[in-house]
């Protein structure tokens, strides 16, 4: 750098990629995994209440622990990592009320983790008191930069660390007997281990345990940090069920990160390897870049006509509590459950996905074109999103709303009013214009009766907002009163305590628009109920009142059946 | 469903695996892809103003195409598909201005897109009038599905298809002769395509256009619909190498999409197994779950020591612009460049990491724990997050201010505190309380002065709202007047109209407070000033109040310099 170059500029010179090299090549073993195939789901196990909770800004509350436990047993996952009972007060604690509270169905097992020293491995089996059976789930770091760099210790000292760890688990387990106790061992950071210690070490930790067919030991691969492409995790993966001895009392289990956005692959490729038991998280939270994701990995199973043996029939529902405990919103392109994956834009698209529709039997093999799973089929439609100016090809509704009136559509009010624009569409010959797309808007989101509007005050106090509104429902007149951070959610408020409805705003949008009608404002407001989410839509000459309005008409849709009786008639979306 | 399920629950029944089944085994090649090493970069195609954002709901303005095509160019990217000029007005116009205003650098060529139609092929080389160079790309619907259920054609009618197009970009090249044209035929849902038509339709192509080892033709492979693991992708490509003639006149190019999560590794191992070309998008956008990310594949080389031949010494540009063009956030955990990659939570994680980074020496191989690259080649930093609860495990700042003082952090000021409780952490002996916690908050992040509020009113208005702020600087007062849809919105705009600042509102959070000080409201907000954000926050008696005072905050801190000279202090994040 110069000294004229501005300070606040990246060191662009750091940028370098001769400080890094690749693995050496797996060697010592016989490839097959290419041409093998995977015809069962794997042992899942859940990570989210550990690995996915270390890696949150705002760790999960007991309560968020709770409902995420309830739905990882809901869904079928049968092995429950649950936390770190012998370092975190706030897991041991889950894990008592797990146990005390009888919350642990038969079917499924718990496992907890701890380190390789003797007092943590006593309070992990104290926290476990009177389980009737869990996974004791050990590690120590094993790779040559952990061994050289952080412990300072020879391969001899790091086997010494988990021979030690094994050991103790052993005499605990003696200790209570008439539980079925498992041990699972990771040679943590195996993928930038050598391939021989870590087999090394892991015999080591088997001559301790003395498993057998009947009882096996878990012997977990961490892909710690992904630092390789998925065919060379397979390839070690490989390597390591064909050199450790006593196979058949050993179940092998990986558990890939993304560092390298492969982590599902990674996971994938190695069950062809012989992994037979997967590690991961709902939607892949976890440290860093996350977690190999079980639904991901599922669905694909699901995709090639194997049964993912956890029912994800309903994923929105996954969706929504991962994104109440972990605060991480889902990227709209997830694979398999992101808003955007059952769309299609483009005209050509739309059309051979409805040809091959048009043909699809119900009792034969799925064979749409661009469309790799009936979305219906985890209760998703198959979403045509029309380019009403589809000559040339771009443009379309929200093109036209804002070119023309100065409507920013939020996308979740673009997603909602698309089918009727399409419907509309394809009721004319020749293309829909603004005017009639803006009608299709107010049309199906903006409604102002049988409750109406009359008045409204908004006053600020010490504590915030008071807001007092008078509307009319059928002739009587009443005024809600309440107050909050915000006039909206003050309404809100006062209106289920008035009904006892359990509304809340889900998001929000206002803005000045530009032309069109008398109106200067035009709010949107997503209403959630349950879990039905209601796109409403209101305007007025400022933006306070036409998001009061905007309210009212999601209170009125929220009213509304549909034909087939669904609330919020046909503007609820799956939440 | 009986009678009694709720009509809004899913169809449960529809979740059944057994309509779909796995894809033949790829026969009739010898698998060496699993042996070869990748020691050069592809050559990059950018898909982002085509495939890209034909996937938008709202597709790109002019002015952030130009954005894009310049970012591209930046970053070194030498082939850019520009779009479909024949079929869309907007890309047409986009093309007549690459070329009228002489904006493709010498080294970089552009490649339009077309479908197998005399008139549309005719129109997209009058598009390309006066241009030096460029690719004619050809495609058309090649798999089964396509054919049987879309076209209702035999293998011989999609082959006419195809070479009718070849024959008519053939006839059109050469009446414009001076130009190098190149022809790029994708077999469009190739992975789906039996491989031995796939072959066969390329060499009909290839017959009519006569490539030559100096002047390749460009066979594009795409993966259209992902809908088998990324080592069968490979198994395609290498037979693809191996089975079509000419070998040394092809460029052998792929198009991954994302549907099960394994774009960036499809291609990757697809280059093992021969492509020399891979098209992909600026960190994964595209249709559905989008298509291969060009920063993650090139990020991947780059960390096992390949020269990615792209520039992404300065990633968070990159991720700003697509931002900006896409309307669609980067995902917290997205490979290499997400806000949490370089985190560490976890104290063991810290504690490896701070001894790694101690023992690495400047001119030494990267050998750090946790960490795939040091995060300064991209103009990132490793980030501690600290636990301040740390003998729990679990807590830390953000635990500890919401119980105690009911303040809920929002994350970019949870990462933006981060750093100076981890300084404080390590001055004292023990651990840090939540009043020191706070009191860190708001020293390094509340500041009141030079400026400070003296009073201000907000006003209702047909037209939104009317702010009135009275401020003091250095004993002078002054009043700023605006107005706008809110009141913040409208006192920055009055804020930038009177000093010419270009500061606007980037995020935004305020809540009522239960203890801890005599105000009732917090306000956070982050101001954005040219490439830099500001966090700041302030209290007092109620929300709007504290707002104001925030912004007033981050106005101060905008004004102080940090020991380095930059701009908004020690609060500064990069954006």
């Amino acid at each position: 750098m110069t000294d004229t170059d501005s300070i606040t500029e990246h060191d662009m010179s750091r940028f370098d990629h001769r400080k890094y090299s690749p693995a050496p090549k797996v060697t010592g073993f016989t490839r097959t995994w290419p041409d093998q195939e995977i015809t069962r789901a794997p042992i899942w196990v859940s990570e989210d209440l550990r690995d996915g909770n270390q890696a949150l800004l705002e760790p999960m509350t007991v309560e968020q622990k709770q409902k995420l436990f309830k739905l990882l047993v809901d869904i079928g996952v049968k092995e429950i990592m649950v936390g770190f009972p012998s370092a975190s007060q706030p897991d041991y604690d889950f894990v008592r009320w797990l146990i005390d509270e009888n919350q642990i169905p038969e079917d499924v097992t718990i496992a907890a983790l701890t380190q390789c020293r003797d007092h943590l491995i006593d309070k992990t089996f104290e926290s476990l008191d009177g389980v009737p059976k869990a996974i004791i789930h050990l590690y120590n770091s094993t790779s040559t930069v952990q061994r050289e760099r952080v412990f300072e210790m020879s391969q001899d000292g790091i086997i010494d660390i988990a021979v030690g760890g094994a050991k103790r688990v052993k005499e605990n387990a003696r200790a209570r007997p008439g539980v079925d106790w498992r041990l699972e061992y990771s040679p943590e950071s195996f993928s930038t281990t050598e391939m021989d210690f870590a087999v090394r070490i892991c015999e080591a930790v088997m001559d301790v345990w003395e498993p057998t067919p009947a009882d096996r030991i878990i012997f977990n691969l961490p892909n710690t940090v992904e630092q390789v492409g998925p065919h060379y995790h397979a390839d070690q993966i490989e390597y390591f069920c064909q050199n450790v001895k006593n196979r058949e009392s050993v179940i092998v289990s990986v558990h890939t990160h993304n560092d390298r956005g492969g982590a599902v692959a990674a996971a994938e490729l190695a069950m062809l390897a012989g992994a037979e038991r997967v590690e991961g998280t709902l939607l892949g939270n976890g440290e860093r870049t996350g977690n190999m994701d079980m639904v991901v990995l599922a669905m694909n199973l699901y995709s090639m006509g194997v049964d993912p043996e956890l029912d994800l029939s309903n994923p929105d529902e996954i969706v929504r509590v991962v994104h109440e405990c972990t605060g991480i919103a889902l990227h709209p392109r997830h694979p398999w459950v992101g808003e955007l994956v059952y769309t299609a834009f483009s005209g050509s698209h739309q059309d051979a996905i409805r040809k091959s529709l048009r043909k699809q039997q119900d009792d034969e093999p799925w064979q749409v074109a661009y469309l790799a799973i009936d979305p219906r089929d985890i209760g998703r439609d198959y979403q045509a999103v029309i380019r009403v100016n589809s000559q040339s090809g771009k443009g379309g509704m929200a093109f036209l709303l804002e070119r023309d009136y100065g409507i920013n559509l939020p996308r979740w009010m673009m997603l909602a009013l698309a089918p009727h624009v399409q419907a509309a569409s394809e009721k004319i010959t020749g293309e829909l214009g603004s005017p009639e797309i803006r009608d299709l808007l107010f049309t199906h989101f903006d409604r102002q009766t049988p409750i109406s509007l009359v008045d409204y005050s908004v006053r600020r106090a010490g504590e915030g907002q008071k807001i007092s509104v008078t509307v009319t429902e059928n002739g009587e007149q009443f005024t809600l009163e309440g107050q909050g951070n915000g006039p909206l959610s003050a309404f809100v408020a006062s209106w289920n305590a008035r009904t006892g409805d359990d509304l809340m705003i889900a998001d929000y949008a206002e803005q000045a628009v530009s032309a069109g009608s008398d109106a200067d404002a035009i709010a949107f407001v997503q209403i959630k109920s349950g879990t039905v989410r209601i796109p409403a839509v209101a305007e007025d000459a400022d933006t306070l009142s036409a998001s009061i309005k905007a309210i009212i008409s999601a209170i009125n849709l929220s009213r509304e059946t549909d034909d087939t009786g669904q609330r919020g008639g046909l503007t609820a979306l799956a939440s």
